[in-house]
């Protein structure tokens, strides 16, 4: 039933966008009841952000040979995720909603926050390995940097982001990780 | 009366919350017309941001001789200003509206983005001036590093940010634009 409620929610954001989605439609078009709907998600944003962006996370894990690599990897990645049509409206819906609702917030830490900063300590891990960082540093702060400056550019300035720029967000962060790497 | 409707929006913003603000308590305590409000702000969460985060911007220019110093400061400030109460509510709201409001976004990136972006190209050009960076860098990647990763850590992941974190980030904020200043 998940299946069926996410790919609903997924074809009708499609169809009518996500401010006219209603959880009425998906809840008729999918064939459940509401209650049901309501059981697993919080609201139309958790839905809507669960149908989106978090059904194709976590992203497959980059491994390219160099940390520089496996960052600007990561960078398209969130790139392509955030900046999607959909994303564009459902992302910002659901900051409002986390403001509001400390379930929501744990249960988004756990369930997306945590992985994503399992895969950025396995990607400092190698890099310390292959002798690129001269120790390993939180993961928490590459997450900040590199989910941050892209949620700064599409959600509050709306500014083009081109591949230039994401390629420069990727350096800076590697730079900026090696500088953190050395004074630890 | 600009003055008179963003300080009642503060006053009730403490008294009641940002969720439970209306334009109309607004407009009764401050003894003006509803229309007069609009006129001003397209909405609710335009008048809070301006009486909440904006009308504190633009921040002081810090000048403390060296680039490390002045984002840390600049870093701080941001941190003290995006981490108020008032602003967790705020600034998410603002975001879900600029997804839907294009005019809103134009007026933000003209009167908030771009003060922020000519303070932080003063910064980058006594950078260059005293050596340490090679060359000019885009403002803009560095306002996307040191706001994004904030924004990021208050309204999307709700993680204590202490003043190491602040720190750390500023440190990889300009190792980031050295890297990027020897590369171009």
């Amino acid at each position: 039933m998940d299946h069926k409620i996410l790919e609903t929610a997924r074809e009708l954001i499609d169809e009518v966008g996500y401010p006219a989605l209603t959880i009425d439609q998906v809840a008729a078009r999918a064939g459940v009841g509401k209650a049901a709907i309501y059981r697993r998600y919080a609201s139309k944003a958790e839905m809507a952000f669960i149908a989106t962006v978090h059904g194709q996370w976590p992203p497959p894990q980059p491994d390219t040979g160099s940390l520089h690599g496996d960052l600007l990897e990561l960078a398209r990645t969130y790139h392509t995720l955030l900046a999607a049509p959909a994303s564009r409206h459902v992302a910002p819906a659901l900051m409002s909603e986390l403001a509001v609702n400390p379930e929501l917030v744990t249960r988004f830490q756990d369930n997306f926050q945590a992985a994503e900063l399992a895969g950025l300590a396995e990607i400092i891990q190698r890099a310390v390995a292959r002798g690129e960082l001269a120790r390993p540093v939180d993961p928490a702060i590459a997450h900040l940097l590199l989910i941050g400056s892209h949620v700064a550019a599409l959600y509050l300035f709306h500014q083009h982001v081109d591949d230039t720029t994401v390629t420069s967000l990727a350096t800076a962060t590697t730079a900026g990780l090696i500088a953190l790497a050395d004074q630890e």
